[in-house]
């Protein structure tokens, strides 16, 4: 194959997410797993540098300002509960390795555009550009609680002042021309005040002058992620994103969802390929698809029943916790009109895999989004045909465990995903924009 | 001498100044000096290296939420204008180094205490106890213009939300009972949630639920420093405080200002020994005390003249660009209304020096406040003076360029502290707590 065939095949990106280390309820107390992975900077190093070993575009801390939201019973059992705060890991991280992307979430309703422009280009400098920001407008209603409200701001504020504060940040960090600093010792001359811009911004939500005290970021701006599902945040991310996290169910769903915030981006003039869809998957990879689908049976068993059991009795619209655990879920599921989508899913989720009530349960209450359980190759597969299709350009892998889930996809699955063109074998470039295959903005005041 | 003997003699506590990197206006042109000192993580890394082996006590970083206000002439001369914000380089920098502490300005008038207090509690666990925060009412008026507000929050206002805010930010620290993480694989308990504490805080001008969403600091709490000079900044000091950042003229303002603060200390029940004074000193050291003069008249003259003279103008209360650059400063410099004081010393500072109307310019535009300039041996025996006289317990040291003042600092002048007994010749601990002799503090919710 010739040099540029190659270079023009499609391949995925592969971001992590890290922020917990699993998003799996269970995955603590996995047989061999660190119970403290996610709250232990030498595990987390180890962690990244596999990452980067193995040639990922990122790794992802997701971030909430609060304590989740959950019953102290099911809390108590909870990795999630102590965290480290992104800046600061993937600060100390920037040290630790060289190329791998390095993302983090920040919010729009909860913090000041002035800070988080200065948080994330001193990120992206002392990384020599990897920094990404997740844009979120926050998803957790009791953050407001942590600032000073009662109740979370209403969510067509939060999507108003999440674009006004793009905005502002991106205005923040083209205070400075690229070439501004000039250190001259012999005249003087620190850096050309002509290359100074003052954003004077003042809009409805918000009020910042500027400049920002910081040069600006290496990749121009750090890329820009959003993580908004509904109308208003699929809007801002064909307005503002480079790339996009979601969590589809299927293929299917994950399609549509491509095509739409892609027409989405096209519709206001943006290139299409520079924005990546990105879905969450649960990756569990095994010897055959029974070792796979055992590991995952195993990890859902370690969920705390009476917190499983909620989950199920959430989605059933109905109280579980009546049923035989051991025995297979009953066809006599009382009606619900809470959420007949989410009761008729469970329901054919129970037939499929042919779970116990015990099993639907747990699976719930560990993790119940998109998951591909295989072999490599089978999971090789399964990537290559969401790639081929326009259901997604790469993926936000969930581990199951830590550090076995996460070797096994760097040592097993990837290998695989390299030896068919799915995946690069080496960096090619050392910004996360260049990973990602995306342009350098220009500085809107600046040429 | 015995031990026990050893262990009593008070010994000096040193901080570096580090953001700036220096706080002398022509530092960056220094011949041999590097010009992007400031903004070049591979230099920073190789000064707090350099500070750790010299067993500083922590390395500082001021902040400001804007760019300093100054006239464009000055401002395209000066190296503040970018700097990396505060958690992500000590962040960074706690991966290279194990024992130096690492303090931080954050402002309590233009930040949320729930983000304070997690981003410290993360700095403080990446780093295994070494975080210190220097509470400030921040001092830049511009800053407000960053935050949507038109003017800088009134003075009072300030420090009293300054002083609910560190009731928030401790009542945070403590949210979990310093033993609450138990990781049972077994039982699947993450941790006791007997030990945690919701802090539920509503105040006049807070309203913070909590928990804190990580585990209590290493430090229990990281070392709280104040840096207000104010009767209400030295009231905050004395009721908050483990250390202070202050800017005495001489050794008798020193005094005092140290016998006003420790007892108000004690005026409020406090152990005044758990409360170090660290005065900001610059350094310039030389062969003699001539030498070193002559680095400091040198370090003078790189200040561009015209920012220089318009220092020396406010100073004077008079225009004093229609003096004799190289002449001496005239006698009948008119009667001011503006700051009576502030006249008075500069002439005198001309006078004692004899220094021309430049370099007197130069001087007040470079670095004017607190300086020991001299040989190893002289600002030794000045130091020891200072903390044998109650003027301090330590200093905040300002470096006059870098590398080479820095190296002057750590290989010349403090092994003859070292020496004479005046300051320590290893690390006794590892947390910051340990080396400024602080106790831990207690949970307040739990024993
Ligand atoms: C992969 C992924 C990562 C996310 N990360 C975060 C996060 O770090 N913080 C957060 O508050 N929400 C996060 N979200 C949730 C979204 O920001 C958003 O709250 C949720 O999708 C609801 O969408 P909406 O607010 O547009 O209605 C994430 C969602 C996905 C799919
Ligand atoms: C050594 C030292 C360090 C300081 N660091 C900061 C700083 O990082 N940020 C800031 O806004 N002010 C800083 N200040 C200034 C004080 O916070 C304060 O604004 C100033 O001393 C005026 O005092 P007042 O606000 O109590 O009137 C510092 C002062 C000293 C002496």
């Amino acid at each position: 194959m010739s040099d540029s065939k190659r270079v023009k095949r499609p391949q995925l990106h592969l971001t992590a997410f890290m922020r917990p280390v699993s998003l799996h309820t269970g995955a603590w107390r996995y047989p061999g797993a660190y119970p403290d992975a996610n709250f232990n900077f030498n595990h987390i190093k180890s962690f990244i540098q596999k990452l980067e070993a193995a040639k990922f575009d990122a790794f992802f801390m997701a971030d909430h300002l609060a304590v989740l939201n959950m019953p102290v019973e099911a809390l108590k059992r909870s990795h999630t509960v102590t965290s480290f705060e992104p800046f600061t890991l993937l600060s100390a991280l920037s040290v630790v390795t060289e190329k791998i992307g390095l993302a983090a979430t920040a919010s729009t309703t909860y913090d000041e555009p002035y800070h988080i422009a200065r948080r994330f280009a001193s990120l992206d400098h002392l990384s020599n550009g990897r920094a990404a920001w997740n844009i979120v407008t926050t998803g957790n209603p009791e953050s407001a609680k942590n600032f000073g409200l009662e109740d979370h701001v209403e969510h067509s504020s939060r999507y108003k002042r999440a674009r006004e504060f793009y905005d502002v940040v991106t205005g923040l960090w083209d205070s400075f021309a690229d070439d501004a600093f000039i250190w001259d010792q012999e005249s003087g001359v620190y850096f050309d005040p002509e290359k100074m811009h003052v954003l004077n911004h003042k809009g409805d939500d918000l009020k910042v002058k500027g400049p920002l005290n910081i040069a600006r970021p290496v990749q121009g701006w750090p890329v820009i992620v959003q993580a908004g599902q509904s109308d208003p945040g699929r809007q801002l991310a064909a307005e503002t994103a480079e790339a996009v996290f979601c969590s589809p169910r299927d293929l299917e769903a994950a399609k549509a969802l491509y095509a739409d915030i892609k027409g989405r981006a096209i519709a206001v003039g943006r290139d299409p390929n520079h924005l990546k869809i990105l879905p969450a998957a649960f990756i569990v990879v095994g010897d055959s698809f029974e070792d796979a689908q055992a590991k995952r049976l195993k990890l859902d068993s370690l969920v705390h029943y009476d917190s499983a059991i909620a989950s199920l009795s959430i989605a059933l619209g109905t109280d579980a916790s009546k049923y035989d655990p051991d025995g297979p879920l009953p066809t006599d599921i009382p009606e619900t009109n809470a959420s007949k989508t989410s009761q008729a899913s469970v329901i054919r989720l129970a037939a499929k895999e042919k779970l116990t009530v015990r099993q639907l349960a747990q699976r719930l209450g560990g993790y119940s989004g998109l998951a591909f359980v295989g072999t490599p190759e089978s999971i090789a597969d399964e990537m290559g045909t969401w790639l081929a299709e326009e259901g997604a350009d790469g993926f936000t892998i969930a581990l199951p465990f830590l550090p076995q889930g996460l070797d096994d996809v760097a040592d097993r699955l990837v290998p695989e995903l390299q030896r068919r063109g799915l995946f690069r074998k080496e960096y090619e470039g050392t910004t996360l924009r260049e990973h990602l295959g995306l342009p350098r903005p220009k500085n809107r005041f600046f040429e």
